[in-house]
């Protein structure tokens, strides 16, 4: 991180406390705690089909308070190990930060009701989400901009990934559960454009270095078992309940199963290395979820869910090998993190998958889940073909609004 | 640690046999598992009224036997990850002893029937409370005794606690459902005194290093990520259930981000360094918890949940810049790990607030949660004034048994 | 690990890849989810009787998915962990593809019906039984053979581990839920043997340094505490349901406790470092784990655990102090990680002790919980006799075909 000198050095804590005061100014006014905890308090009819259907399935709903909570920060904390030790304490203040501000930009959005937020567990699962994404953005820009400019960049990333995610998921109905287009490719995008506008040609040298494993085995094994501990159970938490959930689960298990070996398959060949560095399994781990943030309700057959993340496995070491060169001396765009081969393309890979099995969804394959996973397709209001034009929309979208969110955000 | 020399180097070998020796003919002679899973076991009417509340709600019980246990321990080790690689050991040890003997005294005071102990996943969440107070105590003293004075510590800790947590929660119906007073302040506070009474002056240079930050970063950033996962919901999982239990985890967690918030904003004033080092973040993230011990399932608004964690995260720094060196010149209290900065002052500032919070107590803002959380008020019994007072006395009560078994211990 | 040289550097990427297409193509042609997850679909009476009887105490089945994966990825890391970091790439290359083909073979024996295999979360649960066996096999031989041949033997070990546990558990009716023989004997036996085959002389001198703590304290403590938090939980996940699952959990936690006490008594004893490593109080977690995997469910006296523990945490210690010199003087068995020593005895000290109380195993003691550990017994369709006796011969089956196929994997 480069050193704020002198009469800058205050203005980081200035800043964490104006946000804070902010904050907590704003939670004043507005959020409450919701009198029974997550009660039939639904914005949208997506959510609110979804919603009725558990709480039928599921009796002891204060269970979930316990279980989210523990698999939403454990899922946030597999991010965080994607970086080294040294960035990690700027990543827990861009995680305080983020889910603060998500909790209350999400309650605007999803929860106003008489002038006050309501909050429930249902909440906090949202704005971890949030805060996943500002994560992954900082990741393209970590050890180049200030402490300063990542609280600013966070700021604006959580408000246009919940603008995203609004439109996405509650205007135009998309399915996307675990985040592939809203998260991943979202994040990384917005990351990517920030990184560029705010490129530092003189430091080339010195991210060449970071790129190729300065990060210590021991962090990247803890993060690697993070990873595989609470991923999947929590980019699942948000899928529709009942039969569903044990498919995005065990999808994504099988996911980052075959991506692991497909790092084995492609990297040796790729590198002169003969073994592996922890961090590539720990990409390949992460490359593996994303792809299934979309699809993973969606498959119907594990096979499937192998092929894709051996596809997804595949793509980190091609990417630091071909791509993040390419992207360094002809865009302009540097990558700390690659967070572009490792979030990025895995992400639009997992859309496009989205798209052909929302393509493919028939009443036949799916059963009951139809309603659970498409309620609109189930409910004859709209056809297949327009539920997959939608995903692929949902990912265009994405992208524009990444991108010039993105300018916007490295100008200011 | 100090090597044990020569003769000594068997005392520890040998108290640990006769430790265990005994704690397995006391279990021989009185715990048993109870008949079914932890029925309607409860002797004091406080904990019936909950107890049978929640089985109203909570169909499939023996889930809870996987997730407490899971939660419990998840908590013990965030505690456990306070402390250096180097004295780890010594901690899980002192874990190892603490919850056996913790299970063994809260039986004879909770579970008591017919000469048998009946153990149900309930005993196990007890004693992980038991464990984590003596693991606070011995965080005071760490480096400057010995494994078995440490073993001694941990045995009288363990039983003052469980009396003290007796007196507080079933005598005097005190609300702490997170432990601010009965874990935090009386293990930071028995802890102080122990070390006031054992204090080496010689070693005093030696201490000084250790304090700042001889403990990796990657140590830290693990034990940070543990706080974050596990601490929020286990310190709610004995508090009322229904819908009080989502308020203390979300409660927990926003504390948590707040008090992290805080450090960011006043550790680099407070210090030459620029950056700050993962055990501050740490730090942060204890006192933000330990702050909603007492509270977390009284905060009807999460407003007060981010001020009362901003003011906990102010207290770690300052007091290791000011508190700590006057402790040690003046009242010659050496704090190894800032026991007393991180728990003890935290814990007071939650019981103060959960007074206050106690005295506020209206069946207007709580609905039917008063009666989850305050029984005895909500059946009029109690006024909430009287209420507020006995919280208060429990903290009064909790630092002069602390202070006195203390200064019993150092001695013995 | 031996650098692969040259031609056969391609080796592994040719292995994973052929190995990756060939479950991709079995996947494909024999795996589907379930049309509901996990109805009444089971095959063997035991089994059955177990899993309805628990889909009527647990209605809210869908949350399993979450907690069991959860559990099962925090068991196997439990594992993962004690290997240093430079073998942990490897390891979770064996688990990336031992779960995949532990999901194959065991859906083929278990769950196969009208030409397809019908998976649900329980597979997974399975599948990382199998995983954990070949993470033990492995653990004999780390370091001194090519991950190529890592993965053939891991292909060899899961499946003769799944035929093994078929055999005990669905024709037999053996009750060894938590694995003490199925996993920690067979897997330990299997890669004894494996060593025994492919001992290098040579080698001799780095294996005595690898022994005795390369591995670093951080990792070690890092592997200690995922022990503590998800080992106890899952190993009881496949129980028996109802009341009985809480004595695992309970048990197994109380068998830790112990185990750690008993290598703090007899470490110091034997060796002439006077702190323990990390690694040791590792060793006496996993043995004190190990040994109450059969009887962890059968055990009616919380004391009973703690003194089977207690016997546990003896083994680590002596056994590397005496057993494994032995073992590579005289029969000329390397064993890298001490899989003996901390899966492979205590183990057998599981089995003979899980003998012992199905011996002892009467109505009165157990009540309503006969029909869940023991059915046969309860629905007296086998004496208790028999069923001691079959739990003994299940120990001699897994350690002959440990044997034998250890010996004809070496060969290969």
């Amino acid at each position: 991180m480069p050193e704020p000198g002198g009469a800058s050095r205050l203005r980081l804590p200035g800043l964490c406390f104006l946000l804070q005061a902010l904050t907590i100014l704003l939670f004043a006014a507005f959020v409450r705690f919701s009198p029974e905890s997550s009660p039939g308090l639904c914005s949208q009819p997506l959510n609110c089909s979804r919603r009725n259907q558990d709480s039928g399935l599921q009796h002891p709903r204060f269970r979930d308070g316990h279980l989210q909570t523990l698999l939403g920060f454990g899922f946030l904390v597999a991010f965080l190990s994607r970086y080294g030790p040294g960035s990690v304490a700027i990543s827990i203040l861009v995680v305080a930060f983020a889910i603060q501000w998500a909790v209350l930009l999400q309650g605007f959005l999803h929860q106003f009701r008489n002038g006050k937020i309501h909050l429930g567990a249902q909440s906090m699962v949202r704005a971890d989400f949030g805060a996943a994404a500002a994560l992954i953005s900082t990741g393209a820009v970590v050890g180049r901009v200030s402490p300063a400019q990542m609280l600013l960049l966070t700021l604006l990333g959580v408000t246009l990934f919940t603008l995203n995610e609004y439109i996405l998921l509650s205007l135009l109905g998309v399915s996307d559960s675990g985040g592939s287009v809203t998260v991943h490719t979202f994040g990384a995008y917005f990351g990517l454009m920030v990184s560029r506008i705010l490129r530092q040609p003189h430091m080339d040298q010195r991210e060449e270095q970071r790129d190729t494993g300065q990060q210590p085995d021991v962090f990247a094994a803890v993060g690697t078992v993070c990873l595989w501990i609470f991923w999947p159970s929590f980019t699942s938490a948000t899928t529709a309940h009942g039969s569903a959930e044990p498919w995005a689960v065990l999808n994504t298990y099988f996911s980052m199963a075959a991506s692991t070996m497909a790092t084995f398959v492609l990297a040796p060949v790729l590198s002169e290395e003969s073994t592996l560095r922890m961090v590539q399994i720990q990409d390949a781990a992460v490359a593996g979820a994303a792809v299934m943030g979309m699809a993973g309700e969606m498959l119907v057959t594990p096979f499937g869910a192998l092929i894709a993340g051996f596809l997804a496995g595949l793509i980190p070491p091609l990417g630091f090998r071909f791509l993040t060169p390419f992207l360094r001396s002809r865009l302009k765009i540097q990558d700390t993190c690659g967070v572009h081969n490792v979030h990025g393309l895995p992400g639009v890979l997992g859309a496009l998958l989205g798209m052909l099995l929302a393509a493919l969804a028939t009443a036949d394959a799916y059963g009951g889940r139809l309603e659970l996973v498409f309620p609109l397709v189930a409910r004859g209001s709209r056809t297949r073909t327009e539920q997959a034009l939608l995903q692929l929309s949902a990912l265009l979208l994405s992208l524009l609004l990444a991108t010039l969110g993105g300018c916007l955000t490295g100008e200011l």
